[in-house]
């Protein structure tokens, strides 16, 4: 077994880090297969029980996911069934039409006290800030804001951005590696200021959702930040609580 | 094993409704311990393996909750772990104080097409709708319209309400029998009406988040269905997407 293994913890856990550091360091990619629960066995030189624990939790968590008789994948946000986990508007009407991400503008800047805190990065380290509108059916619904960590998303400009035709974390995906693993939302009722009330076509002082969410990836690393203003009108944030 | 148990589903699926409907009919009441798994496995005709994994189940729903060394229990709305499983606002300076349930008033009524269409009950049947407001450090920031099907919640008076001193789900699991296991909810922004400007002490148009939710019991009944306005300047509803 790995020599650099957390100690004090259950067997699976170290394995589960294990099974981790490597999907970090890019060993198995999203979409693709990680090897048998007996080669892993094997490979750490445990049973094949306590893999299954670690895979177990691994699933539960939507980091890996089981394919009933072809396996374990690494999670992929270009599965389309990823797409509402992280985005949980929805039409009243009930209908399910994919909405469309427009990028406004992308800039430089360098971080502020409240970025660097969201982020743990240093004051002043740069992040990237962009701005994109989602619609659905062709209307704007939502208005976000996202700052991100300038090392992380290195390269990004708008017109990548704009060329690109899925979702934005299948985007991130892609072209830098990033997979979003899980994210915490904050939601409020504000009144819509002058620029989220031109982009979404309401008057100004219309309630709006704000939702800020920070995501994380491995290691519960943040690696994005955003503000979204949400009109729900015809939409509603749905959310189970079990 | 008993002869009215569901065919076509996994046998640990069947065991897990046997469960469901020993809980259901009170056999064993929230907070108190269910017989070991040893003894379900006996009691059902079934291996231990097979009652456990209808156990891991339930324990993941929060309907059961194990704990080590003392064995598994029906959980209970008493536990005040249980609080914030359905309350999602918290303060935004992280306090974790717990709210005061005031009750306004209480009245009956007939189902009207929408609330006898979200209880599943028929038209015209009986409903009792309340009026509640939650305190955080004595301040009013939730106004809660709560709509309940008659027959389950009957003898629910305005006294017997004020009387009780713990959560409104506590108090409707201790005098109704009632567990809620299960809720969605849709999550919007409004402008504040007249009614509940008023009582949360703000101006009339002022943004607020409507939570609407329907809450159910065992086999998927809808029990409850509330609407929720929430003055969201110094708290926010907390979600975590994984």
């Amino acid at each position: 077994m790995a020599s650099n293994a957390p100690t004090f913890s259950p067997l699976y856990r170290q394995i589960k880090s294990l099974i981790v550091q490597a999907l970090e360091s890019g060993e198995w990619r999203p979409g693709e297969a990680i090897p048998s629960e007996q080669e892993l066995a094997a490979r750490f030189g445990v049973s094949q029980g306590t893999v299954r624990k670690a895979v177990d939790e691994l699933a539960a968590e939507n980091v890996l996911v089981r394919k009933q008789g072809k396996g374990t994948f690494v999670v992929s946000h270009h599965d389309p069934r990823q797409f509402f986990r992280f985005l949980r508007l929805v039409p009243d009407d009930g209908s399910l039409t994919q909405p469309q991400s427009v990028p406004l503008d992308c800039w430089r800047a360098k971080a502020g006290q409240e970025a660097a805190r969201v982020l743990q990065i240093p004051v002043g380290d740069p992040i990237i800030i962009l701005r994109r509108v989602l619609k659905f059916s062709g209307k704007p619904v939502v208005l976000d804001e996202i700052y991100l960590p300038g090392e992380v998303f290195e390269g990004l400009t708008l017109d990548t951005l704009k060329e690109w035709k899925g979702s934005l974390y299948s985007f991130f995906e892609t072209r830098f590696g990033v997979r979003m693993l899980r994210a915490e939302e904050h939601i409020r009722a504000v009144a819509a200021d002058r620029m989220a009330a031109e982009t979404l076509g309401v008057k100004e002082g219309t309630p709006l959702l704000s939702v800020e969410r920070v995501t994380y990836t491995y290691n519960d690393r943040p690696v994005e930040w955003r503000r979204g203003r949400y009109l729900t009108t015809q939409y509603h944030y749905h959310n189970e609580l079990t």
